[in-house]
């Protein structure tokens, strides 16, 4: 097992890497930027590093400084967290060069999930479901009917060349087929000089499930469930939760399947999330591959019962998998809300600056993952992300209930915060009853 | 179900409960006393009632004023947490007379277990082992001979007179009984002029195993597990964690089922905790009977996934148990440590006094219970238990390394606690390896 670990990040992923580190025996190393000298992962690690300046791209996303601090400390593995430097295959490459673990998959997987295209054409060929579309464009009617028959109702049709919905229509059967298509070419033909055309289905009324899995070197795959992040704001997940309340038993047992099937397929190995578009019948499409640890993974450790970083560093160590997808037992329900420093009276505008006075919630089936404390100063360089209150209970609706009791207890003061914008969300009806698509914030608050 | 529920205690078990009933939606009168005017379940309560002075007999123990305030805000029903009046029968036919539920059992059934001899006499006749010993005195060699016969060895002989080891010995083997008995019976006669003995089973190297139950009006009985509460100090536990890692899964099973019949046996409603004494053959003997919810319950919840104190209004509102025995699904291993304003090198001396710093450890497996804040002026009128740490994970090793952690997160300024004292014992190795009995402090610390 390794002795000593860089923990290449901050805020509460890096107090949660940290953590796990000193659970298992191992020593750790904080990197630090300017801006973070008295940020609890600098404190609470065995050993920090100042790699930079405030600014990401001199510090937390300066590969060269953190690659020499990892050599200079003789950290044998460098855990890269979530965002900055965790899906750069650049800078595992250099850890690979420099003999030093990166804990996560393989610069060459990274790369081949990183591109889009190339990802859903693998997962295609995997026999993984994708949104069915054309891979060519077409050009006349008679040809995109055709095509429009394979892909199946509704249809979204597309310029080639189009933006801002310009070209764009919607078929939802095929009598409205020939009309839209149509409408679509000329109003491309006349915005762009261009009558090539692409088809592919239309995801109705969308949810975003994804599954997180765990592989090791030896193709051992397990699946830790699915999680529901269609509470959504401009593609910035809110409220995370596990099991997806969207699911029937057969189909929550597919898309798991999925999932073990889709990262088999690419000999995946470490943690990862399979995203999935679910639409209102129950079919599942491919959206793409997060080859990381992800911000809302405490869901599925508090079911699973699986802490996923402690698997991540022994995985990447070279050891098996510690647990069988057999010995997993999955019980009750848990949701994650992210509190983060911003405004949303104001577009959720973040807000840096000093928590005067800060009160977590606490007790049973309570989880709090932060760096904050009463007289942290927020630094206005990185995310705005201040604490994940989880909770976890025996069933949806309690669960609910302990969030709500959970934020009820929460007290930040110094700073604008969504906490009462997440509290009015747990409120709401449709949140409750579990009915709720990626729209959900649009639908309720922006409109 | 209820409305408007009076919490008649202090500290983090009025929190706790507070934070149980806010989750189902009632509504919660606190009772303070004027040195808790500050305190936590104060301000967290819907409402708050302030019953006396300072001292316990004048506030908490004060039968009357509680039930005053409780027709005062129209509650219907008090919860009476543990301590205090938890297992007063008077204050429970208090609240039968003026229509008020007591959360947890009728004074009828609580006189009953309170009364050790009779408990014991009960369980005897339900077939629940207890202590094999004589129920009449004895008073010569031959009779006695016969009787330790039918207890089986080793048998403690006492004298019926007997105090501070007087006329005590202890008969390993048949051979060493009859010149053991004769001893003890000289003496006996020596000191108090009086020769009738008593003799017992001498339980060897004992632990403390409790199992939790949970009975609704309906008969219906369930087990939450047991819990090792071996790790005590002249009575006064200190660690507990379950489940127990003494027992096989032979003996678990039978002492869990033991605990049911015995609760079924005396037709027992709400949270309750049947005490067992274990010896070094894993054969176990009934002690008593505890009939109400107990400061160790966290780690019955952590691995069952059962809300006890939700469980208990529930009952008490004359709702059947939500849950079935066969739908609880235990999981992984849960380990409690009290942290007490108190002073390890000085006899563990109480130290009231103001917490000028309290830092608390968070993250994943770990549950804070405590009404305790920085700044907090701990009053000297009460127990010293400032904060319940709970750790749980997949496996006794890995939630005891949980605590390591935890603890070592942990920082309380102000005032001396035992917070470095359960850091060393959690790194025995004869606690790391379950090798302990109830002498375990007494043998590591004070021999």
């Amino acid at each position: 097992m390794f002795k000593r670990i860089l923990i290449a990040n901050r805020g509460e992923i890096a107090v949660r890497i940290i953590r796990a580190c000193r659970e298992m025996g191992i020593r750790t190393v904080a990197v630090y930027s300017q801006a973070d000298r008295n940020a609890v992962h600098v404190g609470l690690a065995d050993e920090a590093v100042c790699i930079g300046k405030a600014e990401a791209s001199d510090s937390y996303l300066n590969m060269e400084r953190i690659i020499s601090a990892a050599i200079a400390v003789g950290a044998e593995a460098i855990h890269p967290g979530f965002g900055f430097l965790s899906e750069n295959a650049e800078f595992v490459q250099m850890c690979e060069q420099h003999h030093i673990t990166f804990i996560g998959p393989s610069s060459e997987l990274i790369s081949r999930m990183g591109n889009k295209s190339e990802a859903k054409k693998t997962m295609r060929q995997a026999g993984v479901p994708v949104v069915p579309g054309t891979e060519e464009p077409v050009y006349n009617l008679e040809e995109a009917k055709r095509e429009a028959e394979r892909i199946g109702y509704p249809v979204m049709i597309k310029a080639s060349s189009g933006g801002g919905g310009k070209g764009m229509r919607i078929a939802r059967s095929r009598e409205e087929f020939a009309v839209s298509f149509q409408a679509a070419q000329q109003e491309s033909i006349r915005a762009f000089a261009d009558d090539s055309m692409y088809l592919e289905r239309y995801v109705q009324n969308p949810r975003h499930v994804e599954v997180q899995i765990m592989a090791d070197k030896y193709g051992q795959v397990i699946q830790l469930g699915e999680r529901d992040c269609s509470i959504q704001r401009r593609h910035q997940k809110m409220i995370e939760e596990s099991p997806s309340p969207a699911l029937t038993d057969e189909i929550r047992k597919k898309i798991r399947s999925t999932a073990v099937q889709a990262a088999k397929a690419v000999n995946y190995e470490s943690a990862g999330t399979i995203e999935f578009l679910l639409d209102d019948s129950g079919e599942f499409f491919f959206m793409e591959m997060n080859t990381r640890i992800q911000v809302e993974h405490p869901v599925s450790e508090l079911i699973s019962g699986v802490d996923l970083i402690r698997e991540q560093i022994l995985v990447a160590a070279g050891e098996a998998l510690s647990v069988a997808q057999e010995d997993i037992l999955f019980r009750g329900h848990a949701i994650e809300c992210r509190i983060n420093a911003e405004d949303p009276i104001r577009g959720f505008l973040p807000c840096p600056g000093t928590i005067t006075h800060l009160h977590l919630p606490g007790g049973n089936g309570v989880r709090i993952d932060t760096a904050s404390y009463e007289g942290y100063q927020i630094p206005p360089n990185y995310d705005s992300m201040l604490v994940k209150v989880i909770t976890y209970d025996r069933d949806r609706k309690t669960a609910i209930r302990k969030m709500i009791r959970a934020l009820d207890e929460m007290e930040i003061e110094g700073v604008e915060t969504n906490l009462e914008f997440q509290y009015d969300i747990l409120h709401q009806k449709d949140f409750q009853e579990g009915n709720f698509t990626t729209d959900f914030i649009s639908i309720h608050y922006e409109l």
